[in-house]
């Protein structure tokens, strides 16, 4: 086969394995929240985070996730010389060696939830890499070492996103295998918000312009210049003959290596019916492609949190999910990820541990009010 | 003395006990915020939380929050007799019962957070109490059955309000004792959102209409009776010579055992210098009492989440607190401020934990930019 048509067969039969939720799963989920001994509705978002998390484990109520885990994908980017951001290049690695030694935000947040953290490259830089050449503890899937200049030529072959999807799967099916039993979406490498950016306007075919944010922190000129370099990105990608109906080509085009990890954990804890927490605007952009090669697979992902990034919303728009934290934060990681894990926890619990009206001896109110 | 110019000696200690945080001590905890390995902001409010910490405990970093504690107090309401809520009056003594069997919201969202309940009568009715005469586990510290119908008559006396304030410094006291250190405040009483809702319309001068909701959910011509009930509540105060800047005063006219035993538990809390979560427009409402008696007081709270309650929202900007959360919650029970817990931890956890750009050797971004 030719490069520009590789095997899918690895893709084709992880999407196969992603079952539509059963309606009549999530009504009962429903009533039972009903009789619950509170007023009808008074717990809002909670409540519909404990219906989807039954009709995805086809159960009611869902078991209550007890052991969170979220995989930190780690790539480079080829468009990082087009000056987008203000750090250098071996950020990416350092911050790895950071991860590793429990250093940085997200194990904070990590250890304050129980979660496991997990670290995996799947296209770091040379430069990042070398930082890291001989640490323990990191997780080497890598595809490809760090991706083209999006505005020059495409991130990476279709072959080498599928290869990076297939990793991203094989972490996820590795973490529940361990007995995790709620993933959560991580993700670290300098200049990953404009590929991000890039693959929300391809998709949705939306203005550069309004899905393109600051990132860790660039002012309005680094902005003004990084929206123009999405354009370009999107241009590009359309004068070689990329379509948004080809959410693959679409991805090895515009996007990033661990965007493409994203994507395949995402699908593999669809496939298992085990809910995975978007973090920020790479999380956010993957799961747009993932919902687009498999609509099915959004009934497994849950918004831990609205991201400063404005392509984050945008996507969670078009994928009708509602952020549970809104904390003005745009650090990655998976920081508002798994900070927003207790919340998904909680919102289980309350289906699966509160007493009914009938079973508490609770006086339900007036028939007929709401 | 008169029954109208009780001894307030408790009080004043109480108020003297609560000191000014140094605002050095926040510079120095945003100066250690910066140096640690994340763009400069990245967190949002999670940094000013952890700053908030800081300048509480007069340290930097705050010691982390590991003991969270959660006081429920109990009351009942003379306006329920004006009809503004659809749910009987027994149904106050139903819920204690269920709080103390473990069936409660609450109770499965402080299992999820590691935080003791603790439940406390401070003023259930007799059909109330009745339910749970026998029931072991009740912190029973009544200070009046249930307080006078507002709108006719003050739900209590000066003393009896300054009594309240008392058993909630002193549940307060006891939790911290025991080495709780991160107090949340809970609530239970049908009808009591109809007393906070007046409580908020008097201290603010504001529009009843304005601060009125549907408590846990009632149709628009409940609604418009109960907007009239606050109206006249605050109008017979307003006819009995209590003013706005008499808090104690508006407290006694207007309010509830349960928010008098909440502002004894915010100031004990403060004096303590111990963070304390405020719940929804019952804890919200006690609050600016809380802060109109002693306005330091204020550096010792932390708003969980926003209410559906337009009053809880109204008291909060008075109050410039910004919520952790906003899930569409209108329990009460302490539920919104419980399932804000890890937010606060995680803050606090981040100062504490995560490494600075020179202990880990991460390279800082371009000096200037930001």
């Amino acid at each position: 086969m030719s490069p520009e048509s590789p095997d899918t067969a690895m893709l084709d039969a992880l999407i196969a394995r992603i079952e539509v939720t059963d309606p009549t799963v999530a009504q009962a989920a429903r009533e039972h929240q009903d009789r619950l001994t509170k007023p009808r509705g008074s717990l809002g978002q909670l409540e519909d985070v404990s219906v989807r998390l039954a009709a995805l484990a086809a159960v009611v109520p869902a078991p209550v996730p007890a052991t969170p885990a979220v995989a930190v994908f780690v790539g480079d980017h080829g468009v990082h010389a087009q000056g987008v951001s203000p750090w250098p290049r071996e950020v990416t690695g350092q911050m790895v060696a950071n991860f590793l030694a429990g250093g940085a935000v997200v194990n904070a947040l990590a250890r304050q939830v129980g979660a496991t953290v997990r670290v995996v490259d799947v296209g770091m830089s040379p430069e990042a890499a070398a930082v890291v050449a001989a640490a323990p503890g990191l997780d080497r899937r890598s595809v490809r070492a760090g991706t083209g200049d999006i505005t020059v030529e495409p991130a990476m072959s279709r072959a080498e996103a599928l290869a990076a999807i297939a990793a991203g799967a094989a972490v996820a099916e590795g973490l529940l295998a361990e007995g995790h039993d709620l993933l959560v979406t991580g993700d670290m490498g300098i200049a990953n918000t404009t590929p991000s950016a890039a693959l929300v306007a391809a998709l949705l075919g939306a203005d550069p312009a309004a899905v393109t944010g600051r990132g860790t922190g660039i002012d309005d000129a680094t902005l003004a210049h990084k929206v123009d370099v999405v354009s370009r990105a999107v241009g590009r990608a359309t004068a070689d003959g990329v379509t948004a109906d080809d959410p693959l080509g679409v991805l090895a085009a515009v996007g990033g290596v661990e965007h493409a990890a994203t994507v395949g954990y995402l699908l593999a804890a669809a496939a298992a019916q085990v809910p995975v927490v978007l973090d920020g605007v790479i999380a956010c952009s993957s799961a747009l492609v993932a919902a687009r090669l498999a609509p099915a697979a959004r009934a497994a992902m849950f918004a831990g949190h609205r991201s400063v990034e404005p392509g984050a919303s945008a996507a969670l728009a078009a994928l009708d999910l509602v952020p549970l934290l809104d904390l003005g934060m745009r650090l990655g990681e998976g920081s508002g990820g798994v900070l927003a894990v207790p919340v998904i926890q909680a919102a289980a619990r309350v289906l699966a541990e509160v007493a009914t009206f009938d079973g508490a001896g609770v006086t339900d109110k007036t028939a007929g009010q709401e």
